[in-house]
């Protein structure tokens, strides 16, 4: 059957409600009485709590409650490793730990009171060289006792080392004897990439509000990407809830980008407080909270050794990626393993090890970030492919074509190469750069240069999703599902997805947002999993709640439900479609003068459907590393201008080409790529959060550079090219996930075009003026 | 099976949260950016609106929106009639009548501003007398051109009385010919009874919040005992909005009583207010207006002429009923009709003949109260049983239990008597009241009788009810149903009705509130009805949940799912209890590290209920008049005191006796007789509305006097009495719908032993000190 809503680029759902300002996000909710809470944070990096006076804030008025370390519960937060009080107690382990926090009746008297509560700290030594906390007998171990953590590691993860006190994850892979690679080798390329602790840039900060049910249970507003699946799990185990108890809310979120998917943040010191004080808290962080405390990419060390014949065929390939994870772990354990995915499923070589290693400094926690690790790690792969390249004079992209992944193929970790569309995008981006090449603008100061870098990402296809849809009386079906709309669209995927199951327009469509007591099941808005997962689950729960208005329709028509067809909110007989009746005609009109209509026979017409991923049940023993896993491939070329005298670097043109199967709203895919540019831009040339002394000390707009839309080409500077075939034969409608892919090759392509430009091999992240200068002055 | 929960007095699930102040009733909720209405109301009973000026308002600082006729639908509200604007045109009918409306950023904004609206009025004649109204050429027609009304009856109704222009219904029914009966008698008995305007004296105000949803429904929090029903599709039908454009949330409703049962309330003008204004607006009435536009009882005059043997035995019966509904028609069409059944259901008599007319008039608008018409009906027809007996030298009791029907005997409409307990109710309550029987104070002025009096309320079976249960994974019952807990206890009888189910204690069931986002179709809470037909689908809905349990328990136990039971949140084989698994088993835990559960096979385990009432689909053209319609029947004895000096009544001793089949919460059950035993009390002696020209003059609970502890009999001098035999065989467990019955017969037990006392016979309610004084000096 033709697809009628399915790849056509229609408005999002909740395009108008944004640009008029209507929509509500988390801190727009009122509660009646509600509090307003502020945290005190650590301004040591390193230091232990001998005591806390909280008796002059107590007394302030308008003060309800002041809670310390003394006040949380002994279970501690975290997704892998569970290391992180609510409130710190006896130690504080970075610059922004939260130490004492504050309800009162205004924002401002809670920060009146934060002034009053005096902390008696006693300063410990603290580490911040990731590579020095990672040594088996390091100066500083950040979290001492560790091995009173509980840890429960997945099939991936090797565990613990307990032989170096700071990482927390040590996780290797392989295939093949790389040592034997190299000796079959005729060129050795080593390297040693270094990227920096970046901010999401959300627009919205973090936010939670708690309130206290008579049950003794809570309800939770907050901004959060998974809040329905890790979060609500994670708090209730901390606070001993059962799930019945918790019931989550997640509103419009103003973007997310990974940043939003730790419970670590305002749900539980606003829970705490609501609990201590019986009154509705809001929490809401300020700019600076969300940098030192909302999480931020993590800071890499990659180190990557290759193999390579004269004529260019890579034979082994050895990396070791240290992570820095800050002074708590969050999900930085999974990610060892996660991207080892990324380096594993692009290129064919017969020789691969992988080592990487979680390592705790006393810096901020670093956290997901759109990719999963994927700018690092594209950074290091693709900067290093373009060395090898120029080092045996072939084209660049050619080298890479000459390994990427067939169709069918076995990738590193013995999964099969479906879909892949990296070969194409890699000509197609290649192809539009080159046709606007700049002509090198020799006279003045500027150079220009071109470059190309490739990205294969996994996304995760196996969480489970599970969907509900209603159909209401007038026609209308509405979709309830959990995999929380954080600006990247997929309400509106999943309206498309209903509204081509029943074939309506979209207007007769309602997508509700995540409400853990009204919307079911879902991991939610992570690894590029809402349009395969949710979309699958959307798709199902159309399927059954159609089987129910067949059902009844057919005792209607009095014809079998197989021979019945819907569209437009009229069902017919397939085969003679002038037999039929309106959905509306299936709710019984009460006879008792009221206009009001039901359903007679089954109440409500409410659909479901689960999908837990083409690998069947999770976290099944038999499974293989990668089922349940699929990758999204692109590529990325740019062209720009360097100014051999200032240092500065333009990017002049830029083009992406990704594939994702069948797009679902195509608009919406090439919004991916464009935010995906701009954010690649940014790591590539500008941010970087400037830590001295385990102080932030440019944690806000001004300081921390963000690309605008002067340095991000748009317009007929950029292309964001659609690669659509092959469709994936597993995915909804032949979709899959790729948003994440969209940023992580922007860098290295950059770095690849400066060294086109002027020659100059920029190895950390972001390229600045002073590393230019620096590298031509050598 | 034996009853674990069914039956028990367990506390309240509301109780603590209710007690504690800590339950959020409408005006509690608060939205961003909230506005506050208020309203201008008429200050003449009949009047032509030629003109408002309401610039000056409009331009009020603060002020953000000012609504009048013009603004409104053209679409009229009305339940059975469409006969009201949601804000006047062209005429005002009653003193109160809203005119304008304005939304400001505060409540005294909105109150300033309406001293700035300027009206102007031309007066119009207007009439107050209803059966001066009723006539065919009244002096004033209160809707001058009502044939243009939509009037949609139901079997039950004549429809428009066209010769009589204030008469918007006319109901007949009966059996026999009740002039060939009148021949048979002995004896004729024939009086006039008249009843007055009264206030249901809820503690909440009427109030809504409306909120425009950017899809340009609405969401509306209000505080309405038919809200997921009439409400919300009257709403959509004058806004001419699909049903699946707006929400409908009840939170906490402080008292009902019939009160909050009409659209023409807060609700609309929110929402009008909202969709001008873009932003939420909330509506609060003032006590005053409660009185004014709140709906309140219908004043009554009721002539009943009885044709009786001498050995008292009733032969043939006419009433003729004159229902004022004031200026507007509400439920008052209906009501002409329902009240008829409480006539013809409960006295064995071979002629009987109903008139009952619905009258306009220029006062406040009537509505539903507690019996729909039962105090008046009651104050008549048992008054009448007593003037008989006494006439005849019969013991009022005993002439009573002479008529009262059998069980299984037809009754008038041609019904089933089915589960009657009024013999032994009223055996029961006169003998507890004989044995504590007052020895006259002959001394002083005091003078002591006793009085009793019978009820049979018909109560709504038919009215569909769906209902939603969710199992979560740690076990707890989630009941969703939209029956809407107004104070009577619905959410803890659905409780109890899920514990039972699965066999667990009322801590692991939770009710949700209605919002016709989440909890399925519901009539409401009105007609005694939520207790059985509620109770039904959440039973029902409960054995679907079941069902679906023991399908995924069936799987892992690898035993047919019929062999199955559940109890205590475990899963276990009937006949081999050792084999079973916890209901928490059958969620599968997500193997990625984290604690989260989820259920793999289905989502969720969501059971749905829905019962349509014994009668089967509503509006059924063959349905008898009085199927589907089931009887509560119950009986009520005091002893009084009456000072002869200055006409004071004090009520000494009170007993009520009421039958319920099984009893779900016996505690509720008395509650329900304690309570309208206070409100009987109340309407017997104390309340009137006092109205002249149009004007209430006592719209406050200063002026308007309610009783209070010391006026209603409790402790040791009141005694609530469960008939509980037989059960009823088609009601949930047994059970039946008793609360509106029970404060009927308490008015006219009261003029009984008024009269025992002091020989006065009382026809006209309130029993004022003025009437006995007068009724003595005769």
């Amino acid at each position: 059957m033709e697809l009628q809503t399915i790849g056509r680029s229609l408005p999002r759902v909740d395009g108008i409600e944004k640009v008029t300002g209507r929509a509500n996000y988390t801190d727009d909710f009122k509660a009646s009485r509600m509090l307003f809470a502020k945290i005190l944070r650590s301004p040591y990096p390193h230091a232990m709590v001998l005591g806390i006076d909280a008796s002059r804030a107590r007394k302030l008025a308008g003060v309800k409650a002041v809670l310390t370390g003394a006040d949380v519960p002994d279970e501690k937060l975290g997704i892998s490793v569970r290391d992180r009080f609510i409130l710190a107690r006896d130690v504080v382990r970075f610059v922004g730990e939260p130490v004492a926090a504050v309800a009162a009746d205004t924002v401002d008297t809670a920060e009146e009171a934060l002034d009053l509560i005096e902390v008696d700290y006693k300063e410990l030594p603290a580490i911040f060289d990731v590579e020095e906390a990672m040594k088996s007998d390091p100066a500083v171990a950040v979290h001492e006792g560790a091995t009173s953590y509980v840890f429960s590691p997945g099939p991936q993860f090797y565990g613990f080392d307990r032989q170096r006190p700071n990482v927390f994850a040590h996780y290797q892979m392989g295939a093949g004897d790389t040592e034997k690679g190299m000796r079959e080798a005729d060129l050795i390329v080593e390297n040693r990439f270094v990227t920096p602790r970046i901010h999401h840039g959300a627009m919205e900060p973090h936010a939670a509000i708690a309130q206290v049910e008579f049950n003794g249970g809570l309800t939770v507003w907050v901004a959060d990407q998974v809040a329905h699946h890790e979060t609500r799990a994670e708090l209730c185990r901390v606070f001993g809830l059962p799930p019945s108890k918790l019931r989550v809310i997640v509103p419009y979120i103003g973007g997310g980008f990974g940043g939003k998917t730790n419970s670590a943040w305002p749900a539980p010191v606003a829970m705490l407080l609501a609990l201590k004080t019986g009154r509705p808290v809001r929490l809401v962080f300020s700019r600076e909270e969300v940098f030192v405390d909302g999480l931020t990419e993590v800071p890499m060390v990659l180190y990557i050794k290759d193999g390579v014949k004269k004529d260019g065929t890579l034979v082994a390939r050895e990396m070791r990626v240290i992570l820095n994870s800050g002074a708590y772990s969050n999900r930085i354990p999974r990610m060892t393993a996660n991207m080892s995915f990324g380096a594993a499923g692009l290129y064919r070589m017969p020789y691969f090890r992988w080592d990487s290693f979680c390592v705790m400094t006393n810096e901020p926690p670093s956290g997901p970030m759109r990719g999963y690790g994927g700018t690092p790690l594209n950074f290091a792969i693709e900067s290093q492919m373009d060395m090898i390249a120029r080092e045996l004079g072939i084209d660049p992209a050619e080298l890479r074509q000459k390994h990427i992944f067939k169709e069918g193929e076995k990738n590193l970790v013995g999964g099969v190469t479906e879909c892949i569309g990296a070969a194409e995008s890699l000509t197609r981006v290649s192809k539009w750069i080159e046709e606007r090449k700049t002509i090198p603008p020799e006279k003045g100061p500027w150079r220009s240069g071109t470059g190309v870098a490739v990205v294969g990402k996994i996304f995760r296809s196996g969480g489970p999703a599970a969907a509900l849809v209603k159909v209401h009386d007038d026609g209308t079906v509405e979709v309830r599902h959990s995999a929380s709309e954080s600006g990247q669209g997929c309400n509106t995927v999943m309206a498309q997805v209903a509204a081509e199951e029943f074939g309506i327009s979209m207007d007769g469509v309602k997508v509700v947002f995540s409400d853990s007591a009204v919307t079911p099941y879902d991991v939610g808005s992570i690894a590029s999993r809402s349009t395969w997962n949710t979309g699958h689950a959307v798709r199902l729960a159309c399927q059954d709640a159609k089987r129910q208005i067949f059902r009844l329709a057919a005792q209607r028509l009095k014809v079998p439900a197989e021979s019945l067809e819907i569209k437009g909110g009229r069902i017919y007989v397939r085969e003679n479609a002038p037999q039929g009746i309106q959905v509306h005609d299936l709710f019984v009109r009460d006879g008792l003068l009221t206009p009001g209509t039901w359903l007679l026979e089954a109440g409500e017409i409410l659909g479901s459907g689960v999908y837990a991923g083409a690998s069947g049940r999770p976290g099944d023993e038999k499974q293989q590393r990668l089922s349940g896993a699929v990758f999204a491939y692109g590529a990325v070329a740019v062209s720009v201008a360097v100014n051999v005298e200032t240092g500065e670097v333009r990017v002049l043109k830029a083009a992406s080409g990704h594939d994702m199967g069948q797009p679902i709203n195509p608009r919406m895919c090439e919004a991916q790529m464009d935010g995906g540019v701009g954010m690649g831009v940014g790591a590539a040339l500008y941010e970087t959060m400037a830590i001295e002394n385990g102080v932030t000390i440019n944690p806000n707009l001004v300081d921390y550079k963000l690309p605008t839309m002067v340095e991000v080409p748009v317009g007929e500077d950029a292309a964001s090219m659609l690669v659509t075939t092959p469709l994936h034969k597993d995915g909804p409608y032949g979709a899959k996930g790729f948003g994440e892919s969209t940023n992580c090759p922007v860098a290295p392509a950059i770095a690849n075009a400066v060294y086109d430009a002027v020659g100059v091999r920029i190895k950390s992240l972001p390229i600045t003026r002073e590393k230019i200068l620096e590298g031509l002055s050598k």
